[in-house]
C-alpha cells in the first residue's frame, strides 16, 4: 500500500466515515478506520457493527491529487490517523505501509511510523444494495430527520421506541417517532413505489443528518433487515431495529375544544424564562388560558414561582388551565420551525397537538402532566 | 428593600460577584449573592469563603438607572437571580422583597417571586483595607498571572505549591509558581515602597485576571493573612495560603552549554503535532540537537513514533539529546507569549530554562524526563 493524497480531502473522508465509530466499541479492531487502496480509487470504511459509513475517494476526481502506487489495505486507529492528518505540515500526504502493518505517514518535515492492524483482523460488512429503493433530496430528509428524531426513548426498555418509524405505502411516507409521552410525525409524499415498514435507530438518522449537504439527492435503500442510504460516494448504513413498531395513529386526536395560536418564538422564550424553576428536577409549565388572557406559570415550594402574560395572537373555546413538561413543548416548537405555532388541546387531562399555521405534513402530540396545587 | 435597575449593567455585576461562588460550598447561605440596598447605592457580595467579590452599583452613574424606593437586602439564590435577570422581557428590571424573604423581580409581563435567604444568615466578610498598599496597571498584572499561576501545583500534599508566591523587595516585585517540575517567575518594577512575602492561591488569580479590564489601574492591599484587588467599584479579596514559600532561586542556573533559539510556533506546532502519542498517559518529547539537525520525535511501544525536522534559528553547543514532557514545553512557551524562543540546556539530566528572545521580566524552567530507549 502506497499513496499520496491532499490532505485536505483525505481530512474529511476520514472524518465523515469515522462518525460510525463509537467510544465503546465491541470490537476492537472498529476503533479503527479500514484504509483499502485499489487500482483506481481509496476506499475508507468504519463501523461500530450497528451503523457502518463508507467512503470512495476516486482517482478520477482530480481535486483529490490521488496518486497510487501501490494497492493494499491497512487499519489504523480512527484518533490517530485524524490527528496526524489534521495537524501534518504539508497540503498533500504520503501514506505508505512499511512493514507488517506498521504505516508510515509523511508531510513535509514531519513522519509518523504508526502500529495499525491487517486489514484481514477487520470484520466483513456487507454494503449489498437491497431491491427495494427510492430517492429522495437531503433536504426532505433532514426535515424528516430533524422533526421526528428527538421525540424517539431514550430507554432501551422498549427498544422499538428508541428508533423512528418509516412506513412507506404508495406514494406516502410516514415517519412517526414516540417515547409514550410525546409524539412526532410527518408525513412526505415520494414518486417511488414499493412498500415498507421499518424502524430505523435515532442515532442513525443522527448520524445521517450530519452527513448529508443540503444540495444532494439521496438514495435511500431498504430491506428487513438494514437500511442504507447513498450520498455521492459516501453509503451510511444501518441495521434496523427488530419488533414491531405499535399503532400510533389512532393516538392522535381529531377533534379539540380549545385552540391556542401563538408566535413560537415568544411562547419559547416565556417556557424557557419560566423553565428554571423545577419540581423534582423537571419544569412543569401551566397554561391559564381564556379568550381574555393567556397566562405561563410555575411554582416550586422550593425555590418559588413565575407568571408571564403572553401576547397570543388568538384564543378559541371555554377558559382552560393545563400544565405541561416545558422541555417537551419547548423540543417540539422548535421542531415544527414555523414562525406561529397552533395549539389545538382536548381538555386538561388530553394530549394535544401542536402544529405550524403554513404546513400540514408535521404534527407533534404532547401528553398533559397532572398537577395538584 | 424596593429598587429599580437597569437589566444589562444589574447582570454584568451580579456576574462579576458570582466568580467567588464556588459549586461545593461550604455554606449554604455562599450559593446565593447578598444584594445589599443602602441610601445611594447597591452592594452584591458573593464569596466561598476563601475568595470573596464585592461590587457596588453607585446612583450617580446615571447609566445603571437605578432608582432605590426602599433600602434593606437579602440574599438569592446565584444561579436564580442569574436566569431571571438575564432571561427578563425588559431593560429595567424591578426587585422587592414582599414578604419575609420572598422577593419579587419584575420585567415587563414576566414577574417572578423567589424564596430567598435573610440577609443576617450570610456570613460577615471583612473588607477593611490593609495599610500595605501598592498600584499596579492592569496589563501588568495580567501577565504576571498568566506568566505564572498555570505553573503551579494542583495537588494538595504541599498547599503553599497550589499558590504563586509574591515577593516585593523595595521595588522589585518577584512572582514565582512551581508544581517542583516546572518553574516561572516574573520579575516587575513598582514604585512603591513597603515590602512582603505571600502566596496567593492560583485560584484567586484567575478569578482576579477574569475581572479585569485592560484599562484600569488596581490597588492592591495586602497583611499577612489576605490581599484585596481593587479594580474600580470592584473589589476582590481572597485568603492567602499559610506557610513559608521555598526558596527558588538558587534552582535556576546560570550557566549553560547548550542554547537552541527557534520559531515559537513552529516548536509549539511540532511538539502538537507528536503529542497524542503518550506513554502511560503522558507525552514524552525527545529532542535531539546540533549545529546541523534539530529533530523533534516520540516513540510509544503501543501506538509508534514520530520524527520531526525542526528549522531551528540557531543553535549553539555540542550534539545534544534531552527528553521532556510535551505539555509542560508547551505551556512554558505560550506564557512566554513572544514570538522567538531560546532555550538553555546545562546537560541532558538537568534543568532548562525557556525564554523569549526579547523580555528579560520572564523566566520558564523546565526539569527534564529520564527514558529508557
Amino acid at each position: 500500500m502506497d499513496f499520496k493524497i491532499s490532505k485536505r480531502y483525505f481530512y474529511n473522508a476520514l472524518s465523515t466515515v469515522a462518525r460510525a465509530i463509537s467510544a465503546n466499541s465491541p470490537l476492537p479492531a472498529l476503533s479503527g478506520i479500514k484504509i483499502e487502496v485499489l487500482e483506481n480509487e481509496i476506499v475508507l470504511t468504519a463501523s461500530d457493527s450497528f451503523i457502518s459509513i463508507q467512503k470512495r475517494l476516486i482517482k478520477e476526481n482530480e481535486e483529490f491529487r490521488l496518486d497510487i502506487f501501490e494497492t493494499g489495505a491497512i487499519v489504523i486507529e480512527a484518533k490517530y490517523i485524524l490527528e496526524i492528518v489534521r495537524k501534518i505540515d504539508s497540503d498533500e500526504i504520503h501514506i505508505e505501509l512499511i512493514d507488517g502493518s506498521l504505516t508510515k505517514i509523511s508531510g513535509s518535515f514531519a513522519e509518523f511510523n504508526i502500529n495499525g492492524t491487517k486489514a484481514i483482523d477487520y470484520p466483513v460488512i456487507d454494503f449489498s444494495k437491497p431491491d427495494n429503493r427510492f430517492n429522495i433530496d437531503a433536504g426532505t430528509l433532514l426535515k424528516i430527520i430533524n422533526q421526528t428524531a428527538f421525540a424517539t426513548s431514550d430507554k432501551e426498555t422498549r427498544p422499538v421506541l428508541t428508533g423512528v418509524n418509516f412506513k412507506k405505502e404508495g406514494s406516502n411516507l410516514e415517519c412517526v417517532a414516540t417515547d409514550s409521552y410525546r409524539l412526532a410525525r410527518k408525513v412526505v409524499n415520494l414518486n417511488d413505489t414499493g412498500d415498507f415498514n421499518i424502524t430505523i435507530p435515532a442515532k442513525a438518522l443522527t448520524e445521517i443528518a450530519k452527513s448529508i449537504e443540503r444540495e444532494s439527492n439521496i438514495e435511500v435503500c431498504v430491506s428487513d433487515k438494514k437500511v442504507q442510504f447513498w450520498i455521492d460516494h459516501v453509503v451510511v448504513q444501518s441495521r434496523l431495529i427488530d419488533g414491531i413498531y405499535p399503532e400510533t395513529n389512532r393516538l392522535i386526536p381529531v377533534e379539540f375544544n380549545y385552540e391556542l395560536v401563538v408566535d413560537a418564538r415568544d411562547m419559547l422564550n416565556a417556557i424557557d424564562r419560566a423553565s428554571f424553576i423545577k419540581s423534582d428536577g423537571i419544569s412543569i409549565i401551566r397554561l391559564t388560558a381564556s379568550e381574555n388572557e393567556v397566562v405561563i406559570s410555575t411554582k416550586s415550594q422550593e425555590v418559588g414561582s413565575s407568571k408571564e402574560k403572553l401576547t397570543a395572537i388568538s384564543y378559541k373555546g371555554q377558559p382552560l388551565e393545563i400544565s405541561f413538561s416545558g422541555r417537551y413543548v419547548s423540543d417540539a416548537i422548535k421542531a415544527l420551525t414555523g414562525p406561529i405555532v397552533k395549539i389545538e388541546f382536548g381538555g386538561d387531562m388530553k394530549p394535544f397537538v401542536l402544529q405550524p399555521t403554513d404546513d400540514e405534513s408535521i404534527i407533534q402530540l404532547v401528553l398533559p402532566v397532572r398537577t395538584y396545587s
